[in-house]
């Protein structure tokens, strides 16, 4: 028991965002809407989505430094220099993102959804959408 | 490009829940405290963690059926069969679980935390600790 385990993209972020300089810390600071591109084989397991629905995105950010565990936050050089597991430094051994977006459309073909304030790059790859358990802001 | 990563765990739970048949379908429905028990190799991306604080884990959860696209929501026959995108089923093509959780002890050494209500099992690999962002309810 190693615990490496394979995670596979089942789609992919489309966004005006192009690189880390361009894009806002966090999706609530003016992160643009985006389309999420899924691939054919995951089609099941999308129809059930609905416009309006908040959804949990979670994507593999393929930009970060996987070496990284200690960050000053936001960047910022003059805050202290913090453990990653306190922020949300896509920098970390394990850079998952974790979105809080609302379906604002559905492509009739069930593959492109259109979200609303996704902070991810485009290219980003797609790992998993979970719904939102209640009204709670959740991020 | 052929969206294929690895995730390699940082961590493991140790929880008195040993099999699927006795976990709470979520953790606010009566999951156990558990510890998590980190590599030494992350200590230092954990130095900010603080008792009291919410934090989500994100866990590999390795006893899931990666082939799943659609299911009974909550292992009920008479629910609809549903897109695997719009519930929270562990069975699903990147079983990665997320959960809400309250940090209750931190070991001297660093490397062991203990949190609250956590429905995943025994063994279970931890992949990341972000801290909640707001005082939402976030799940």
């Amino acid at each position: 028991m190693d615990g490496r385990y394979e995670v596979r993209a089942i789609g992919r972020v489309e966004s005006p965002l192009r690189e880390r300089a361009q894009a806002p810390k966090q999706g609530d600071e003016g992160g643009p809407d985006a389309w999420l591109v899924f691939e054919p084989r995951v089609a099941r397991g999308l129809r059930d989505l609905t416009v309006g629905q908040d959804v949990l995105l979670l994507t593999w950010l393929d930009r970060a430094d996987r070496n990284v565990l200690a960050v000053h936050p936001r960047g910022e050089a003059a805050r202290p220099e913090t453990g990653v597991f306190a922020t949300r430094s896509p920098d970390r051994p394990n850079p998952i993102g974790l979105h809080r977006v609302t379906v604002l459309a559905l492509d009739p073909d069930g593959l492109r959804v259109r979200v609303s304030d996704l902070e991810a790059l485009d290219g980003t790859p797609v790992l998993d959408v979970k719904p939102v358990l209640d009204g709670g802001t959740e991020r």
